[in-house]
């Protein structure tokens, strides 16, 4: 016999089904047991005479019965298959559970997140969760059909890569053909994505995996995902802004979410700052953080460059003379401001046609007009205070790409797992991520990062120094 | 004014219209230049009078012009525009272009691989290459498509793992956090995937990164895609692979693929060695071959086990005992065989629950039905003689996960760069990806694998090991 998913019962009234799923609940009376048997699609109660009493709550059973209506008094209003329960005839237990190490019925909020994470295979059980990674799914179906409906093709780009010094630190990994070489994982697609522009695809999109090495400081993971897109013949911010709007808000409908703000409104990075102190922020009333409201919002016109913080790193390496860029360094100028930046002058007054994406008070996007032309960019890192050859060390195959025709571009890219987590209503990203990192940067369920044999340190002409 | 496509130039006769694109191609006689220009859409003829001389190919331009119906002795049969062609009023370089390294004119297989790589922005304008990777978004789309309407979810699956020794050499990745550990990158999201059926998802799929650190043989990748997708609650190999096989033929019908047959042939391994000699073998006769002809068809019934491989690092350390498995440790017997997997007899005779699909001569994709109870799995490792103890310490997670109830379940993993090929016409892979790594294990454009700094190296416990 076919097996029925749970939500069909109720169109079954009369009929014998076989069912298949997890014991969800279980209530002994005596010689009558009720199960809620539950599956993807939904629960329904099963009924038991003299059987059913031996099973373990979250075992797999497999069960064939008559599909009845439950008498008016006894309907479940609860459940949507509630005007009806299944009368099994017979069962077989496909897989016993032992105890759960962890329960699964609530909202989990309050177990240890060491053991949500070594047992998330059990933890994905609970419904919260499971509603999450399957709102995720929607979403991004509908970012992408989106995107196909405006004509962008999707593109995969390595993982394995370069360092491209975008910020944070890299993610290395040896090279055994190349002993003592590095590749490096992407902390985003930037420099192929502006490539597909030179090769002309015109509209690139990508869901895109990206790494950083960071200190994990509360909600950020090693590993993430990012919608990532460029366009080719854009001139004005608004050329990539306005599709990225729509299609956000497509999706966002698609999965029932309900906006404040049929046009996302835009700030400047000035009136941000001096509106909310700072360049996100959260527009909902205390009434729309209540009902799920989504308020999105573009901020622009921020400055390029801003002083080196030298309490960073990253920042001292890269702003050599003092000056380092605020959001990207391929971003190109507004038009009026190129003159400024060919000539070096007036730096902290250069404003970047950079575009962030706001929502409820994260960050959830962010990109801009990229520089398309070897002199635009190269006058970039020179008032960074790299030399003409540090200059194509870094980013020379950039600049011959610009000399062999790149078509004026930009693009954005929106953090996903921060997007779905404002979607659900979820503080943690970690929440919309099926096999989060934790805290620590462990992985879920499995045992890494481990140590590895001495063999295959020899195969990458690596040795691990004694720690003290 | 607003840019239009060039493909859309055929239905705006009279009009005054601006495009843009790439100087495809470039003639001039006298004073009046012809050029053929280049955008996503198409080519389109422009012509003009006393200007255009000074382009470059390659270079790109934006264009305002009359569209103008040709002559009926001057439509050029061989252009979707051929009807049309505009004459320019007035134009703006956009970006130069100088020389190019290569040409983009022809197929490009004469050229040089290492160049072609280094320069794969331009390679990528060649309309061979160009296509390949839109029909892969294209493929790829379909078949997201029919998966969701099978009622699939897409969920995300670590980069950051465990070593899991399948077969071939892990990529590691050493940790920042954790000093002298290391993640591995995954050759397939196996376990993961497995989990996710005991988290009750029932029907994942994934389109997914992998990674092997291989020798580079004759095209293989260091990182390469997989269609990866995982169901519960099935019984027979038929369950996975009909819904598998309807799933493909309906996004090969998408992008105008042609099919030998309807439906595919299933052989076994035993009919499969006798009839071609080989697991994967080509069904095409020479016509087929010549016309572009698509030959699927499965395998099954494969021995579960075979003799270690001495020569073979990776199943010496796998089959301890002398004996190791054929495709996959997760795979479950077909139910007849079970009883001689528990008691580790006949092992030579055992059948595995594996399915294999081919095309073309090519390997496309391989599944099975696994193991979801703990005592079928470690009976699997038995075999290949680990002991309790090696057996916890390998696999000890997913015992783990069956002990709490698993649903029985299978899935498959499909080479989605080599589908894409087989449905090209391309013979390499490489054709197919669009920044791919070099023979050598180098990427294209960029400068990886590569030396990195002393200070990177400290933070990760490392230190590079003189080479000989």
């Amino acid at each position: 016999m076919p097996r029925t998913l749970i939500a069909d019962t109720v169109n079954k009234v009369g009929e014998t089904v076989q069912l298949a799923g997890f014991v969800d609940t279980k209530r002994d009376h005596g010689k009558v047991t009720f199960i809620d048997l539950r599956d993807r699609s939904g629960k329904v109660q099963i009924v038991g005479y003299k059987m059913l009493g031996e099973l373990k709550v979250e075992s797999v059973i497999q069960v064939t019965g008559e599909v009845k209506a439950r008498p008016a008094a006894q309907v479940n209003p609860d459940l949507a298959t509630g005007t009806v329960e299944i009368d099994v005839k017979s069962y077989e237990v496909l897989a016993a559970a032992q105890d759960l190490p962890i329960l699964v019925d609530g909202d989990g909020r309050e177990i240890n997140e060491d053991i949500r994470l070594q047992y998330r295979y059990i933890d994905l059980r609970r419904e919260r969760l499971n509603r999450n990674i399957r709102l995720r799914s929607k979403f991004v179906r509908a970012l992408r059909e989106g995107l196909y409906a405006q004509d962008f093709v999707e593109i995969e780009t390595p993982i394995l890569s370069q360092s491209t010094k975008e910020g944070a630190r890299d993610f290395l990994v040896p090279s055994r053909l190349h002993p003592g070489n590095f590749y490096a994982l992407p902390q985003s697609p930037q420099q192929y994505k502006q490539l597909l522009m030179t090769a002309g695809f015109e509209r690139y999109f990508q869901i895109a995996r990206c790494f950083r090495d960071e200190d994990l400081r509360a909600d950020r993971l090693l590993e993430f995902t990012q919608l990532d897109l460029e366009m080719s013949y854009v001139e004005d911010v608004h050329d990539v802004m306005d599709p990225v709007e729509k299609v956000v808000k497509d999706a966002i409908a698609q999965v029932g979410g309900k906006l404040r703000d049929a046009q996302f409104p835009v700030y400047t990075y000035e009136e941000a700052m001096k509106e909310f102190g700072a360049d996100k922020f959260d527009l909902r009333s205390e009434a729309e953080k209540a009902d799920g409201t989504l308020a999105f919002a573009w901020v622009i016109k921020f400055p390029f460059f801003k002083k080196v913080d030298k309490s960073d790193a990253a920042e001292v390496i890269d702003g050599k003379s003092g000056w380092t860029f605020t959001h990207n360094p391929f971003s190109t100028p507004e038009k009026e401001f190129i003159p400024d930046l060919l000539a070096g002058r007036n730096i902290d007054k250069i404003i970047t046609a950079q575009y962030d994406l706001v929502c409820n008070g994260y960050e959830v996007g962010g990109g801009s007009l990229r520089a398309h032309t070897r002199e635009v960019l190269e006058a970039t890192y020179k008032i960074m205070g790299y030399s003409q050859e540090e200059i194509e060390a870094s980013v020379g195959h950039m600049l011959r790409a610009f000399d062999l025709g790149t078509p004026p571009h930009g693009g954005i890219a929106l953090g996903l797992d921060r997007l779905v987590a404002v979607l659900t209503g979820e503080t943690s990203i970690k929440e919309c991520v099926a096999f989060p990192t934790s805290g620590s940067g462990s992985v879920s369920v499995m045992s890494a990062p481990g140590a590895v044999t001495g063999t295959q340190l020899e195969e990458l002409g690596l040795s691990v120094k004694e720690q003290a």
